[in-house]
Formats: C-alpha cells, sequence, structure tokens
C-alpha cells in the first residue's frame, strides 16, 4: 500500500503533513505505514475556530439535540466499522483488539447519548440536585445548575485505543455543547484520523465542533484558559510535563489525567483450585495479559494470590498462555498480536530488566517464543510473561514500574489486610479487581482499598456469566484513579459530562428559579388556563400551569370501606387508642393510599385525551395525619416536560394535598406520558 | 493587655512560638497583640500523628457519628461566642462583622451536621447515585461509592475569616472521616488558635483529628501524596506558588484554591429609580463595600448598571455611604471598622492608584475622612471608595486587580449581552449577583454567565425580605469559582464532603453491591424469617429481609368499585375502547392507585407493632398495564435502614408487584419508620 499521509482538520479543512512528519512503521512487518506531523499548523486559529464557530453552535442545540446528534454519529461510524479494522492490523490489535476499540468506542457513544436523553433535559440549562430550601418562608432558594464551558476541550490521547480512546472523550464533551481538538498519539494517528474523517462527511457535527491535530501541539497549551479543558492519556512524565505548564497553572485549566497505574487483581481465600472462582481468575489474568498485547492502561499489573496458591495460579496460567498463539494481527488463530512499535517493544524489556531484579520470570522468554506468519526481527513482537515475587513487602518496582506490554507479577498475601496494603502499594490505581465470593471480604477490600482506585471490579460464579472483564471500562462508571493514576476521572454516565460544564450555585425567589431551570419550584407563580390541564396536549402545556380541585371530606366510613375493600387493616387506621400509642398519630387517621386515591379522583379529567398514562410517582411524602372529618383538596401543577419522542413526552406534575387549615398533608410528584 | 503567644497544636500538644515567630499588631490601634510562629515545628511528625492517629479513629466512626460529632462541636463553640468576639476585635472587626466570621461559622457546623445525618447512611461508605445495571439479566451490576481519603487535609486559610473560614473547610473534612491540619493566616491566627483550643479543650474530638500551624507550613507540602488534600484560600499569587510545587504536580495532591474574585452586581434594566429592586440593589452594594471594610472574597467589586442609571446609583450609594461611620470596631456607632494591618491598607491605596487611572474616584477619599475613636495614623483605616469607568470596554485593571478593601466601580452597560461580557471579564469569579425581576433575564445570564461564576444570586421583591446577601457563602450551595477565583469548589451540602473522599465504580453481582453499599439490590439474596418482617424492631430487622404475599385477583368489578369511591373514572380505566386506542394499553386496566391499595393490603401487618407509619413512597414505576382478571402478588425487601434517633429509624422497603405470568407490574420503595 502507498503511504497514509496523516491529515489534520483545522478551521473547517484537511491540512497535509508537512514540516516535521515523521513516518510510522507497521508494528507486525516494520513496513512504513504513514507520515505524520505538521509543525505549522495555527493552533490559534483552531481554538478560535472552535470557541467562535463549534461552541456557539453546540450551545445553541439542547441536551437531547446533542443526544441524538451523538446517536446519529455513533450510527454511522457503526456502518463503516469494516475500514477501522482493516487499517487497526497495523497497529498490531488482532480483529478481537480492534472490537474493543472500535466497536467499545462506537458503544460508549451510544450509551452516553441515551444517558443524555434519559438524564438530561430537552433544555440547555443542567439541574445538579433538588432545589435547597434556605430561608423559613420559602421565598428564597438555591438551585445547582451546569451550563457548557464556553471555550475548548483539547483531548490528547494514548496510542492503544485510536478510536475508543478519543470516542470516550469526544461523547461526553460533544454531549456538554463543547467543541474538541483531538490530538491523537501519533503512533496510531491514522485509525484516528480515518474515524474523525468518517465523522467529518457524515455531516452530523456542525463546524467546529471536532478538528484535529496529527502531529504536535505547539503552542496550544499556552493559549488555554478557564473556559477549556485539557484531558489527557498517556505516561506519567508527559503528564507531568503538561500539567507544570504556566498558562496552565496560572489560569486555573481544567486538567483531567490518566497516566501509569499498577492495577492488581486479588484471588480471594474462598476461590481455591477447584472453585469455579479460580478458573475465572485465570482466565481474566489471561485475557488482561494477552489482550492488545498487554498494551491496556487497565490491564493486570500485579496478580496477589493467597501465600497456599501461588504455585497453583502460576500452574494454571502457564496451561492458559501455552494454547494463546502469537502472530501477524491478521491471522485468524492469532490470539496475541504485536505490540504498536519497536520502542515500545525496547521499553517493555528494559522495564523488564528492573523488574526481574525484585520478582524472576517464570512463564515466557522474550528471546524465544513462536511466532505465526511475521519476522520476529521486523515485528515489535513479545509474548505473555508472569514474573514471581517472593517478597512484594520489600519489592518497590512491581509496585510502581508500569509495564506497558504483556507482563504481570504473582505475589502472595497472607491475609485480606495485608492484600490491601499490596493492592494500595501502586500509590493509586485505575482498577483493582477481586475474585471472591465473600461479601464481607468485598466490604473490607472496598473500605481498605477505596481510597485508592476509581474502579473495584469484583466478580465470581454468580456474575462471571455477564460481568464484563476486569480491564473493561464502561460508559456507565467512571474510569479514572488518583495518585499515579493520575487523579482523574472520566465517563460515569452524566458525572463524566460535568467535566466539560461549569457548576452554579443559583440563588433567588422560586419565579427565578423556575425561570433559570424550566422546572417549576413550590412557591413560583401559577399559570390558569380556562381548559383542565389534562385536555391540553404536552406540547400546550406550559411549565406552572395549575389546577385547584373542588375538596372532599374523609370520613370514618371512608376509610372503613377503603380497609375492607383492600384489606388493609392496619392499626393506625382502624384502631384508634392504638394510633393514641403511636408517637405520630392523633388517633386514627386515613391511609396513606386512600389520600393519594381520593386525590386523583378529585384531579383528574376522566375524558379520552392527551393524557396516556399514569407511568409512576416520585418524591412523595406524608405530612400530616389525616384523621376522620379532614377537607382535602388538591393543587396539580406541571413541573416539567421532558419530550421522549415525536408522538410523546413525559410530564412531570407536582401535587400537595392540603387539609381544611390549608396544611399540606402530602406532597409527591406524578409522571404521566402525554400526546404531544 | 500581655502579648498572646500563638499556640501550635501538634502531635496532641500546644507548642509556644519559637524561631521565626513574628509580631502582630493590633488593626484598629497598632498596638502589638500577638507573637504568631515557630519554624521548628515537626512537620512531618503532625503529618504521621494524623494519619496514624486521627485518620483511623475518625474512619472508625460511621458518617452519622461523625455529623454527631459535629453537632456538638458547634453547639459548644456556640456557648463561647464571647470571647471570639473580643479577640475579634483586634482585627479590625466589628461585632456585626464577628457575627459573620463566629456565628456564620458555627451555623456552618450545624448545617454540615445536618445534611450529614439526613444526606449519608450510618455507615462507612457513601452511595453516590443509584446502581447502575451493566447486563441484561441483572447478574452484573454498578454502584459508585466513597470512601474518606487515608491521609490528612491541609487547609491553609486567609487572615479575613478566622473562624468560618477553618469551620467551613474543617466540617466537610471530618465528616468525611479525614483529620486536619489547620493554618491560619498570621495576621489573625490568635481568633483561629483561640477557636481551635475550645474544639480541643471540648474533648469532643478524636485525638489527631485537629492539629493547628501557627506560622508557616515549613516543608510540609513535600510530605504530602495522593491521599491527602491541600484546600487554600488566599492570593492567586500564593496559590500559584503553592500549586507550582513538584511533589503536588507528581503525586496528583488535590489542590482545591478560593482566591482572587472581582464578583461582580448587575441592576436589570427594569430595576431602575424608584423600584424597591434599586433600593436593594444599593443595600446589597452598600453592605458588600462595608462589611469586613470590603475584605471579603465575595464582595462586589464591580457594580455593572443601565448606562441610563450610572449617575442614579453614584448618587444613591453615596446618600448611602454617608450615613456609614468607620471608627473604633468596639464602638456601639461604628459600621465600619479597620484593615486588618497597615501592610493591607498600603495594597490597597497602591491598586487604588492602579484603578484610577481607569476609573476616576467618585465617592469617598482615603486622604480625608472621619474616623470615630481611633488615631488614623495608627489604625489601617479607609473610607468607602467607589470609582467610576466610562469605558470598561477598554478598561483593563478594573476587571483584572483585585482591591481586598472597601473599594468598588461602577460601569454602565447598554444591553443584557454587554452586561455578561462586563461580568466575565472578571475571568472567571466566586460570584455574580443579579437584581431584576424578570425571569428571562436571570435565564440569559445564567446561560451566558454560568460558565464563569461559582454562583449566581438573583435578588428581587419577591425574594429580598428573605435573601441572605450577595456575599454570603451558603453550606447548602457550592463556593468557589473558576479561572482567577481558583478554579475550586468547597461546601454544597455533600458536595463539598466528596473532596475528602475518593469516589470508585463497585461492580459486582447484586450480592456483592449490597454486601458493599449496606442497601438491597434487586437480585441479591433474600433472607426470610418465621416472623412477619412489620412485627420486628427497626435494630432487629437485616437487610434483605424478605416477604412473599399471597395473590389477590383483580376484576372489572374492584376498578368500577375503586372509580366509584374515588371519583376516578379516567378513560384507561373505564372505556375499553378508549383505552385500545390508547398507544400503551391493551384494554381497559385498574388503576394505578388500585394496585398500591392492594399490594398494602397484601403486605401489610395490621396488629399494633413496630411498624409506627408509612411515611412516603420514592421511584414508583409502573411498568406493565393490569387487566382485569390478573393475579397479583408482592414482595417485600429491606432495602436500606437508617437510624433517626434513639427511638425509631427509617425503613426503605423495595417493593414488586407481580402478575400471573411473573413479571412485574409495578416496583417502588415505600418508606416507614420503625421503632427500634
Amino acid at each position: 500500500m502507498s503511504l497514509i499521509g496523516v491529515q489534520s482538520f483545522a478551521c473547517g479543512r484537511w491540512v497535509d503533513p508537512g514540516a516535521g512528519a515523521v513516518v510510522i512503521a507497521d508494528a507486525a512487518t516494520g513496513a512504513p505505514v504513514a507520515r505524520v506531523g505538521n509543525a505549522a499548523l495555527d493552533t490559534g486559529a483552531m481554538r478560535d475556530y472552535a470557541r467562535m464557530t463549534g461552541g456557539p453552535a453546540l450551545r445553541q442545540m439542547t441536551f437531547h439535540d446533542r443526544a441524538r446528534m451523538l446517536k446519529s454519529l455513533a450510527l454511522h461510524l457503526d456502518q463503516h466499522r469494516d475500514a477501522l479494522y482493516e487499517l487497526s492490523y497495523h497497529t498490531g490489535a488482532t480483529l478481537a483488539d480492534s472490537r474493543i476499540d472500535i466497536d467499545g468506542g462506537i458503544a460508549t457513544v451510544f450509551v452516553i447519548a441515551s444517558k443524555g436523553r434519559r438524564e438530561m433535559p430537552d433544555d440547555h440549562v443542567y439541574l445538579d440536585g433538588p432545589p435547597e430550601a434556605l430561608s423559613r418562608g420559602g421565598s428564597f432558594m438555591g438551585q445547582h445548575v451546569a451550563t457548557p464551558l464556553r471555550g475548548v476541550a483539547l483531548h490528547i490521547n494514548a496510542f492503544n485505543f485510536p478510536v475508543w480512546g478519543m470516542l470516550e472523550k469526544l461523547a461526553p464533551a460533544l454531549l456538554a455543547g463543547m467543541p474538541v481538538i483531538v490530538k491523537p498519539a501519533s503512533t496510531t494517528s491514522y485509525v484516528t484520523e480515518a474515524c474523525v474523517r468518517l465523522m467529518i462527511q457524515s455531516d452530523i457535527l456542525p463546524s467546529g465542533a471536532v478538528q484535529l491535530i496529527a502531529g504536535g501541539v505547539g503552542d496550544l497549551m499556552s493559549r488555554l484558559d478557564c473556559q477549556d479543558v485539557v484531558s489527557f492519556t498517556g505516561s506519567a512524565a508527559t503528564a507531568r510535563h503538561l500539567r507544570s505548564a504556566d498558562q496552565l497553572i496560572g489560569a486555573s485549566v481544567r486538567f483531567i489525567a490518566e497516566q501509569d497505574s499498577l492495577n492488581a487483581s486479588v484471588l480471594g481465600p474462598d476461590a481455591g483450585p477447584g472453585t469455579p472462582e479460580f478458573d475465572l481468575f485465570i482466565r481474566e489474568v489471561h485475557r488482561e495479559l494477552t489482550v492488545k498485547a498487554g498494551q491496556k492502561c487497565t490491564a493486570i499489573r500485579r496478580i496477589i494470590v493467597p501465600d497456599a496458591h501461588v504455585g497453583p495460579v502460576i500452574a494454571a496460567l502457564e496451561a492458559e498462555i501455552a494454547k494463546t498463539r502469537i502472530g501477524a494481527p491478521k491471522l485468524a488463530t492469532t490470539g496475541m498480536g504485536a505490540l504498536v512499535s519497536s520502542a515500545q517493544k525496547q521499553d517493555v524489556l528494559d522495564g523488564l530488566a528492573l523488574l526481574e531484579k525484585e520478582a524472576p520470570r517464570v512463564i515466557g522468554d522474550p528471546a524465544r517464543f513462536e511466532l505465526d506468519g511475521a519476522d520476529p526481527a521486523r515485528g515489535a513482537f513479545l509474548p505473555p510473561m508472569v514474573l514471581c515475587c517472593d517478597d512484594p513487602d520489600a519489592a518497590r518496582q512491581v509496585h510502581e514500574t508500569e509495564l506497558f506490554g504483556p507482563v504481570s507479577t504473582v505475589m502472595g498475601y497472607r491475609d485480606t489486610k495485608h492484600a490491601i496494603d499490596l493492592v494500595n502499594r501502586g500509590g493509586g490505581s485505575l482498577v483493582a479487581s477481586l475474585i471472591t465470593g465473600d461479601p464481607d471480604m468485598a466490604k473490607e477490600v472496598v473500605m481498605g482499598a477505596g481510597a485508592y482506585h476509581g474502579r473495584i471490579y469484583i466478580n465470581n460464579r454468580d456474575s462471571m456469566a455477564e460481568a464484563t472483564g476486569h480491564g473493561a471500562p464502561l460508559p456507565h462508571m467512571i474510569h479514572g484513579g488518583p495518585g499515579r493514576a493520575g487523579g482523574g476521572e472520566e465517563l460515569g454516565g452524566i458525572r463524566g459530562v460535568m467535566h466539560y460544564m461549569q457548576r452554579t450555585a443559583i440563588q433567588g425567589s422560586p419565579d427565578m428559579l423556575s425561570g433559570v431551570g424550566r422546572r417549576w419550584v413550590p412557591g413560583a407563580s401559577e399559570i390558569t388556563k380556562a381548559d383542565h390541564p389534562f385536555t391540553r396536549r404536552f406540547d400546550q402545556l406550559e411549565i406552572g400551569e395549575t389546577l385547584h380541585t373542588a375538596t372532599r371530606e374523609v370520613t370514618s366510613k371512608d376509610i372503613e370501606t377503603f380497609a375492607a375493600f383492600t384489606g388493609d387493616r392496619f392499626y393506625a387506621h382502624m384502631d384508634d387508642a392504638a394510633a393514641r400509642r403511636n408517637p405520630f398519630f392523633p388517633g386514627r387517621v386515613a391511609h396513606g393510599y386512600l389520600l393519594l386515591s381520593f386525590a386523583a379522583g378529585l384531579f383528574v379529567q376522566p375524558d379520552e385525551g392527551p393524557v396516556l398514562a399514569n407511568t409512576g410517582l416520585a418524591n412523595l411524602r406524608f405530612l400530616k395525619p389525616v384523621e376522620p372529618g379532614s377537607q382535602l383538596r388538591v393543587r396539580l401543577a406541571v413541573m416539567q416536560k421532558t419530550p421522549r419522542n415525536d408522538e410523546y413526552g413525559e410530564v412531570r406534575w407536582h401535587v400537595t394535598i392540603r387539609d381544611q387549615v390549608d396544611e399540606a398533608v402530602a406532597e409527591y410528584e406524578l409522571l404521566t406520558m402525554n400526546a404531544r
């Protein structure tokens, strides 16, 4: 094939590699694949283009608009996966590896899009948490909101996942409403470039929403301020260099880092040889050792097992590894492909020399292994290797030096506390896993090691059929870790979107909060219409539209009837003396469900109309006991509207039931699905 | 009075000032008040004492234990306020100023304690958000949790609020379970020291929970790692110096900064002279100018008003300021006291010279003002001063140079967009306020300026009687701001506690998640007891204890009866043909409230017993329409337990109603109060 000229995409046009371009070799054959780099890119213009063109266009859309855009993007990429797989072979990745990268990246976009639709409003302001009562009378309240930052997100990605690594950052940023400049690692940038090209060609994104820098970022870092975000994945050394930049420190630029991590997997004492958990543990470790030839930030670097099981674990791993064929990524029989480059291979070998001083190699030999369909002198191949550390308390390198390749170290532990100490010796990791059936051990490990980990993965016979694997970050859960792992956090559903927004505490009257958040707050003005709100379609209803019902008395006979009908003869409703002995009741009181039922009887408009169904109810609180003879009436107000599709949307109604002295006896939120 | 020797409290003992001690002068008289500083403190030992003694003791307590501890602490301090007021006069603060500092600090501890009891569990692991479904079958799920960091929180506080500034950081850290080293600004450290002494003497805190450094932090910064937190309030220059520290950058140490901020207040176009809003605006600006002699990080530095109102605003401010007497802090007539020191006064004068080039002074003269009961040559007094900037678009210093004293600049704006641009010229601020009655303007300002602000305070005639003031950070709402304001965030209820905890994504089977979080997750094992759970007391009930009820049929006659009884004759329940036309229903279906009522009839044990009341219901979802003839049965499981006091606690029950084909028709969480 001819050399790929990896283009940048700057200010709406594609730019060829130029001064400073370097040649990238195929990982398995050593043949030149691509040229990448252009020292002449105008990063200031790119930043301005993102700020002036991309940002405003994205911010004009609602969260739902952007979620729909992401879904379209994922659908489009999904149709073009094959071209990306084909390119990915050059990086040393097998098809299975590429599926993690490409399919995994697309799946991440789908999940983020779906969460955006379900958990964010069809509006420009995100409400973070419930309103806060800041005054007795309720005329002054608080509400946290989040709005998109007005700068650009600079995503500096690692080489190992050229597609997933881009998409897992891109989706939350775009959902937030921030434009992005993607800067992939040069070694695999041709795969990222192909994916960006698919996105740009699809015409789904507004201009300026995504730009691409193939090569170095130049002086872009010095142009950022508090409205920008840098999200970095890569080595600790590079992270340190970037976060020391004067401009970043001086302007409090947000910096999210995900760097080295010596993740551990712990075998529980209950999970000895012969148990399903033992076999599961071996499978998990083997997978993390071989997938992407161990070039995964979440891979298991430390295998922490009860002292008694060190021998059996090594034996079982050896048997499993023996089944794995190393070879050309494209061969169907290949279980493990090449590392990304000879330089990367050499890095691993250098680190191996360090670690072997503390932990002799017990499985695998970098100088002698079988290789299918490739030339070991040209491709960056290594076999899976396992070291064994006899004195993990004294050892240091095995806990602190990350070998970004197919290498892991077995070490024994005495008891759970010792296992936790060893796990934490990583100094902060992305993930630790624990294979056990014992929930008490799980709790102890979470309490002892949680502070050092962004994720703790627990697996056993109950969950193994559906578990997603130690090494797989999921869009629902946060990905990141403290200390050595960089102190960053990504993903985790809407949590990951918040990194691209500013949280702001809003204080004001109920009317002001309702106006800002498009969610009616008790105390805000009521809108009265001639028609019953149940007769008005979703799109006609206004936030704050309110119905006040007639009054209905609750009699002793009603309580008797309800008890007989439902079978709920709870003493507080039936036995006046017993109810009086209860600290909360003045005597016999009406059933809570009787109140809800009567309230519905009062506010429902029965005719066929736009209200399609009552889908649920939330935050119900019974505030005051209702004695026989009470007169009830209801206020029903449109609190929030969330479109679901072109046909209907969800209406959240605020409901207050009051008694004859105008005191609230119950408050709740009612959910209905309404035709548009 | 004799000179106060400000002691440090290190490793459980009080340490006198020593080498490096400096003398602090009374702000109003210039007389020496205190000696502070000890260069020989062993900061390594202090860190170890916090980690080895304070941390484990705090972590052994639950969140509720620590919340109760904070409440006791607040009650204790509340009884000893007078001694603190007395000392505070030396700092230049009036009694009104001290109430903000001391009463405000104590109130903050009360609120954080109360939020801890209400919003956190009586356990060691905090659950962050709901469980996440990660598999189709439900055998593998996710849950975010938070656990306390295992290091020490270093709190570096500013001089202006020696008590509030300490307590607003201390309460969240202790609630999280982290020990604290407090490092107050030297100038007012004698007030902080007195407050710490009260806390230590009360014996309410475990050993090692709080230590105090009076003087410099020495080499403590270089001893921190990813389990520690630095929370800093002070100047941008100091923040920049601290956050550049090699160890902080290299070890990803959490650094929270609150530094300079040129907060703005905007007068809405609707709020012209003669409106209640105009008068309110003048009162807010005047208060922020004079309280603490303008030495407040949240003070209004920029007064942004419609062009037409610049003159009237200045005139009204002049009249208001003329009523304010400047003088000795202790005089009852004094409306504004002294700045903290002559050095601080000189800083303000230096800055004033800069600003006056862009904005001539129109109110107040530092060289000529009336002073009551004090010597202007000895005390650090200044009058309130207002500048007026004619060309705020061209000006720079008025937006970027914070004068930490009684100085503010008026500038005019053309339209809302211009006002937003000017507000954002602060480059990131703690707070902006907006005085308007127009919710549309409020929304526009939030969308346009939210990204630059940690708080937006909106006030008008509706809220002014209860509003807490532009400058008052509240424990419920976040305090902090992007960019120039430091990029940090504090308070905001439990959000502020999270800074001292690590968030961890837990993945595993329902049993593992239930074990880790002490919250039963659907799919987890059920515990069956011989007795009905309603007959068992709060403390006897176990998480996961489950009741399966008998079955009950829902007939057409039931639906008719219920409709007639409640008056709810909604078409989906009454009119088979209309229900069929509805996209969600197969035909006529039972009322949702009928299902809830029948469910209660099935699961309730009616006899007088430990269940005291049904207090509410949450997260109800109707999952499947229920046609006449359906057979219903209910599963009731103890989901979560939260003690409320010694007599009773709240039980959250998970309820599932299933039909004859074992499909869930409704799911919800029921809340009851149960005797212990």
